[in-house]
């Protein structure tokens, strides 16, 4: 596991796929072809008029390569090493919720493509399938990359330490506590279709009675006054040895105070567009927080998540100072029509354009890509 | 009345609405289909090519969110206070005229909606409903918002202080003086298909024989000739006790005018793009005339019109310093194909979403919505 | 003539034309439908990709205006005074080839109509009607606009003479010798549909035998050898008692030297788009001209053409410094389907939708028209 | 040869052509329908998204021209002079590879078209027609631009030799190394349809068996190991009596530094947007690599590629500093349908654009063209 096929890329023969995928658009329109309609408007859509979650796709594109040539490549590779771990590709499948809606293989299916691709992975606080079952799965792999576990606050601490106390027995590696919805987006496309799980699909880790449906005065309906606050965080952070990330930062101060209070580090994320359409790309807030928490702390992580369809998008989020990225969506569209093949496959693509990046641009290891890949006018 | 449903948004149910209508989209569609073509390109149609008309639509759309996570949001709520009243929302649906061309509850129904959501409400002197009736339905409701009163200026002096008595007996709480309409607006849609109003609508309070009505050499036939001038404003303000606004102000020098001949502020706005086309968005215009006004008059009232379509817009709209802004198209649409009960929907979709916007960025009261929540390449 | 109906603008009605115009866009559908493939090819065709046809256009809608309000506008109107001459509004017909390819009564019908609604004219050197024949038709009309000649350069100076004095004889009140055009354009939509002149059209005033037909070895088969120079130019302004426009003049440079030549002023041009593509659009040529000629020739004449639709445009070329404008295809679109009548409705249009213009944004005369009346993000 | 029609430019008449085609767009439309499925998307297809593809063509139309009028254009002329050989026109065929695969006429009928047109020609390493054939066929033509031939880096350096032998012996004038493609783009239509190549049709001065296949650990399977680096360009100049240029050049330093190591010149180009995409437009890359070349070896040569598809592209090339210009895909396009005579025929277009747009910008000679022919809001 973990290896890859010589360049170049071929097309992904047909055998559950009818048609020749060749790159992430591909995955999207078979995943769309396979879903129904409602479950096709909750992993696809985003919040309101769509204009972060389209926005987030341009932002990437619209940068610009800067590349050196005739550089020696020999020896090159795509490794990398974060929180203590060498690992094959600095991607982690994002947290998505209730993949066994997608397709049957679910979130086994999902870490079993990560860690046949060298990649890293974050289950969903929202899984549908028990966190035990995902870690075993893939628990042999030496060349996998890291497992790590999303948490929603719950203003249930008891039953907070319980679920802390699963994931650290299961082997997860960091948590990471997702803080940019204490409510719930305006997605207008999922209102209109509703959220019809079918028939054994939940999201197994969820209290059963939330906290959060209390109905009260404040902002909506009350939901709002069960928002997680910075002490929360200090709290948590307190609770457990893993480290812990900060998911949905957007300003630079925000990244900087959740350092400060010890977490590991931050992902940079919009929620993939779904919670609050207007938020600028992820491309536009990256550097900003890279810059504010190198400067404090330079140890820190800083991870980016929006946007990323192609190879190409991965360097560059590398080359603006991230030390990984996330992809979403399309792994959930790999595994919705093809399962785990579907989701290595789309892997593997990223995998594969982002080697061809490296070389095109004279990159032989990770750490060469760097800010002056990108270029910009004033950027000579 | 005022008070709110739970959040998450709930479509609204198909009752006297034949699809899932969860976005102020969803109701221009159902008016479009609801109106006759004369309607609705009376009431949708903007200037000449409609460039001012769509880009109010845009500004507000591309201006960018800057949240701050992980804020103490317990308690929080949508209240504002405005010329010594409290009410539960700063947003009032703005002067439309003939609106029982529209529908037959007509401006009844429309107050009837705006109380209903803790709106105000500016009622048009091209009313087709008479003030008092309009004043009336409304008058018992504790949690509305305010009423004003929109004026033309009238060249018959005798004629306008007879309307400001019936207006101040009502209980209007405000007069709104239009001044960028000194001649009508090129609406090529409109003149299209002229103004077939139906048997029985009018507008009331508009005088038999207008005196713009009479040619003279002058431009656009002599209309121009009766238009009103800075003096004829400052006679108006002696003539009422009430607070009066003008509204269409577009530069910051005309608003501090305004507000140094005594008016209680101003409305920025183009009117919804009807009258002249290529003027800047009002989300352009806004700030330089916040920045204008408060800086002599800290007091004045800055509100704000056109181009809303979102509560993201509405709270970009306070963000860039407006105290309040008007909704005017939108509540008609729903008004046109559901009445009363379709404009209140609007209204509180547009609060659902504000609330929703001010908890994903950390806002817990209005005077939390500071500039610092609007992200630019320059603000950090 | 030259009076006007009262405002509002009341669509055309439909004796010869089949569908309410009410703007110029409807008179450029009109004319597409009621002209041949190849006449409508020849005259709404521009050079190559048509970028700069398409960006003449857009660059005036995209500037914004800057209204003032409650302006004092009694007894406003549009007239000007140019080279002497008082008339009822700063617009002239451009020049324009082969009138009456488009309809019969050509040149005759549009300068009938540019008479009759108090607007100037400058016949075509390659006019399909006799000068003479052109100038007679409108000689008795008081309030017309003025009435001025292009001219193309010949190499054969006794013919340039003797074209000069019949233009003088006739009445001509300017010369505009076109500077922009020494080679063909590239006309790609002409070139497929070629130019099938029909019977009985052609160019009276053009030497038969022209002598840029000699081929050579120079660029364009030594067309380029017969173009004009300053030199020519000089020699032309010798010759004639007339005032001489340039018309084509793009550079700030080349406008001083036509000024300091002895020019009576310079047409900003880039020929409609037809000659060379992306050209810039005359809207964003015109304002260093004008800042050019005026520091060292204030007296001296500053017309623009190109991509006006509309009296907002019209307007902005005025705020910009302009002292007229030259409307071209439109003219042509109205003379195509209806003769002199819909040449004559197109400048009404344009002289409604100024008047309009003036009065919403508080301009009472064409003076009061400068640059403060545009707004932009410095102008406060 | 090499001499041409009389502007102005007349369409190709319909012998093998079966509509009017009068611009390289209209070669393309002809081309795309005489090709099969998988050539076109071989030939026509781009990297990834192909934004770089499309941007290259962009760039240049976005770039506006600013013309002097009334210059002296007499006895001008297009004829350039590089690396000691005058000849009609700065403008050469771009290498690509396979042209059998397009038309039967191949490479031979490509270089036929170059040398009547008086352009000159890029041989493909990957040609399908030996090189002496390509040569021999227009050895006679005295007008002919120039005949360079491109390389790609060969691990075996004897076969290296063996070729550069050839190349020399056969007349070629300069050697092109292409550095910008250590390993393949990603080409998805290409990939989606394969690569059929017809019975016969093969790089017939390929290796048999090509070193780059060998696989390895390293990035893209190993292919980037084989990578030349800039110790092999260096042995490469020493091996060769030609002048010698890198061709993929897009960063102002690698520029600097193949100059100093001794090439000839540098060809500014991104592989025609087929390698890597969201690089930069080849229009936006030039002007900084001029200056940087400019500074320290006024001497060497700038070409630049990519994009263009009119006179007027070639001319802003030349204004930017570029000392000639390649064309690509539309010389292929003009072959694939009709053979020679499509490609010789596109290739005059350029001429008679390039003259055209010359005349119209008052610029007599190619030395004549500078970069204040180029308009910009700070050129005055």
């Amino acid at each position: 596991m973990g290896q890859h096929l010589i360049c170049p890329l071929t097309p992904q023969p047909a055998h559950t796929m009818t048609q020749p995928i060749v790159n992430l658009q591909d995955h999207e329109h078979a995943a769309q072809a396979a879903l129904g309609d409602a479950a096709w408007a909750y992993f696809s859509g985003g919040a309101a008029d769509e204009i972060t979650l389209r926005h987030n796709v341009a932002a990437w594109q619209n940068l610009r390569l800067s590349p050196r040539v005739l550089q020696d490549l020999r020896g090159g590779h795509t490794r990398c090493n974060l929180l203590g771990r060498e690992w094959p590709m600095p991607l982690l499948v994002a947290p998505m919720a209730y993949q066994r809606w997608a397709h049957a293989e679910g979130e086994s299916g999902m870490a079993l493509a990560a860690a046949a691709q060298g990649c890293g992975m974050v289950l969903s606080h929202q899984t549908s399938t028990p966190l035990h079952d995902v870690a075993a799965m893939v628990a042999s792999d030496a060349e996998r990359g890291p497992l790590w576990f999303q948490l929603y606050w719950l203003a249930d601490r008891g039953a907070l330490r319980d679920l802390l106390a699963q994931v650290e027995a299961a082997g997860f590696e960091a948590l990471v506590l997702t803080v940019d919805a204490p409510v719930h987006g305006v997605r207008d496309r999922e209102r209109r279709h509703g959220m019809p799980l079918p028939e054994g699909v939940k999201a197994v880790h969820w209290p059963a009675s939330d906290p959060k449906n209390k109905p009260s005065t404040g902002l909506c309906g009350g939901l709002a006054d069960a928002a997680p606050t910075w002490a929360d965080v200090q709290w948590l952070i307190g609770q457990t040895r893993l480290p812990v990330l900060l998911k949905g930062i957007t300003h630079p101060q925000d990244a900087v105070q959740a350092v400060k209070l010890g977490a590991a580090g931050v992902i940079v994320s919009n929620h993939g567009g779904r919670v609050l359409d207007t938020l600028p790309a992820t491309a536009e807030l990256l550097p900003r927080i890279v810059q504010a928490v190198r400067q404090h702390h330079p140890q820190a992580l800083v991870v980016v998540d929006g946007g990323i369809r192609r190879g190409t998008d991965l360097f560059k989020a590398l080359a603006l100072g991230a030390d990984a990225a996330l992809i979403g969506r399309p792994a959930l569209y790999g595994l919705a029509h093809a399962g785990a093949r579907g989701a290595a496959h789309v892997l593997r693509l990223m995998r594969d354009e982002l080697e061809a990046t490296m070389a095109l641009t004279g990159c032989a290891h990770i750490q060469d890509i760097g800010i002056d890949r990108l270029w910009s006018l004033e950027s000579f």
